[in-house]
């Protein structure tokens, strides 16, 4: 098989676990955060850089790559761990996220989803059966089953509609995927509906994939919301099985998602707030382009030993984010990737320790927003 | 003394000269290509990649610097060594070239020159005395002169003038100037007159600063006049000191200023047009975002160890540019920096072994171009 899932260990009071992911790059222990590297790069990093902080899987997006430079000429550089030069796991998602996400410029029927590119306006295709040719031209080793992400709010019926025929592409995604050396992972619909939640568990597990996806969460919803959903849904999925939470990537919905039990997450927000100038801490946000660190000569956490922290200040950072220069937010950038990657690490040791409430207790007393 | 010059190495049969310029912050093979950092930063490069590929001295600017985010916060982050965590040399011009720049938003007097910042459009003033406090407090290895670079064309009287004024000017910034631990440089300038640049060359060698600058070159006169002016004015200054030709970094100036017997160079050339997706190499420059790169899986450069030759293609490369990503204009300037490195490298050797003309002779032969 070529991914598979190792469960290690199971915190005794709520659904928190630790595993261990095996990839044909690598085995990367879990729970995971995955960066994502949308157009074949995590923005502004070099794939050293997410090494040395000790990354393990990125993601990476099948609607940009089709698009641009195209999926067949991602194969001949070998892939995109070969184009890319980065040999530690890599997770496409399917692209129906992105496509559902043009609005007025695309249609769905049952076939597939018909849309404008947004960098040419040219028409484009895709249905379950491209969807997977592409991903299996990039070579992922994880990728994911085209869906529709339910909006938030759907009304009942159109949750239902929609979140059956992800099903039935599910269905069609696996019949299409002919590549032994990469997982294809189901993905759970449903919207704000236990009901279907419970009905896209079951159907999608009756087609039994090497893993299972949450999607459709962290759309707009209340907080609250997402977390009674993970509270419903995640305790019916296999056990032996990878779970990932897709587009989830704040410190709060990271520790509320692994004490549900879930092993996988990625999110762009770290990534993007480090270019908007805002720094990640154990405390909340630290927002270095403002006033009151002009003259602060201390490193953006004092609690990190990251690249940033150890040889730059607040003051340096600040200048270079206020002149524009790349350096700040490539800065900003590996200090908010080690942040989260480390966080992680703890969270695993916490459940490794068993102690896993007790972090979660200390987390929430600190934690001041981000 | 603060930076002292030593000539190791003069050609038979041309002016090139190989030395060491001994600093506060280490000591500097020459002939020497210093990489610029405007804003306390070379564009997209942290402080590491720079000394990977082996750079030594790097420039900084005066003008930048004092409106933002102003002398006296780097003093207090301990300078601009400890500000940009950098401990090799910095060289920082005095901003008389960039006030000057600015056209109607300056006015020049014999006291100095009055001008409005290119940021918030305050009011400002740069005077020899100014301008040399302010690189006292920045605290670079080696500061020059405050100046006004002639432009081309100029008339002679105004030329003369000008010349003339920057010499009373650099007598002042001497007589203001009070750190034991950095060297400041003298400006010769004199446009494109002959006699006017032997005025100058023998005002200054008189006021014996511990190394000279020729400034008023590159500014947009036809090369072989460059060339011609520099045969004539470099041979008159002192051979035991450092000469350094201002805003030159093409192969094909470096290799004609070097026969002339300079001794530093530095231009923003190299990662400007890095970031507008050219590589250097030897045989000139590839325009990597060009449609023929699209599936050319070669590196930039087939004759480069650089980290980005090692590790990328062209059409990786291509498709990062193309897709306005950082980490496409981060390859090509750790390229382009890497290339002109190696490149003064190459020439020093060839000094050393006395075979410059030869270089010479093939490098024209295979130069197509920049």
């Amino acid at each position: 098989m070529a991914v598979s899932f190792e469960l290690i260990k199971q915190c005794s009071k709520t659904g928190a676990r630790a595993g261990k992911l095996y990839t044909p790059h690598g085995v990367f222990e879990t729970p995971i955060f995955m960066p994502v590297g949308t157009q074949a790069t995590v923005k502004a990093m070099t794939p050293d850089e997410l090494k040395a902080m000790g990354a393990g899987i990125i993601l990476s997006n099948t609607y940009h790559l089709f698009l641009r430079p195209g999926h067949e000429l991602v194969a001949e550089a070998g892939g995109l761990h070969g184009f890319m030069h980065w040999d530690r796991g890599i997770l496409t998602d399917s692209g129906g996220f992105q496509v559902f996400s043009l609005g007025s410029l695309r249609k769905i029927s049952e076939e597939g989803v018909a849309f404008r590119s947004h960098i040419d306006g040219s028409k484009q295709f895709l249905s379950p059966e491209k969807a997977t040719e592409v991903q299996m031209a990039l070579g992922a080793d994880i990728i994911m089953a085209f869906d529709e992400c339910v909006p938030y709010p759907a009304e009942y019926d159109y949750a239902r509609q929609s979140t059956e025929r992800t099903t039935r592409w599910a269905e069609r995604c696996k019949r299409a995927h002919a590549r032994k050396d990469q997982a294809l992972f189901g993905i759970i619909q449903g919207g704000m509906y236990k009901e279907l939640r419970t009905a896209s568990v079951r159907d999608l597990v009756s087609l039994d994939f090497p893993g299972y996806a949450i999607g459709g969460l962290s759309v707009g919803e209340p907080k609250p919301l997402m977390y009674e959903m993970l509270e419903h849904t995640v305790p019916q999925l296999p056990a032996r099985k990878p779970r990932y939470l897709m587009g989830v990537g704040t410190p709060d919905c990271l520790v509320e998602g692994v004490m549900y039990g879930i092993d996988m997450f990625d999110c762009v927000f770290p990534t993007r707030v480090a270019r908007n100038g805002t720094a990640m801490t154990a405390s909340g946000r630290l927002v270095v382009k403002n006033a009151e660190f002009a003259r602060d000569f201390r490193p953006l956490d004092m609690d990190c030993d990251c690249y940033t922290c150890r040889n730059f200040s607040r003051a340096y950072i600040r200048h270079l984010l206020k002149s524009e220069e790349i350096l700040g937010l490539r800065l900003t950038t590996i200090h908010n990737l080690h942040f989260l990657l480390r966080f992680m690490g703890k969270m695993r040791q916490a459940i490794m320790e068993d102690r896993f409430p007790a972090f979660r207790q200390e987390f929430w007393d600190k934690y001041q927003g981000h």
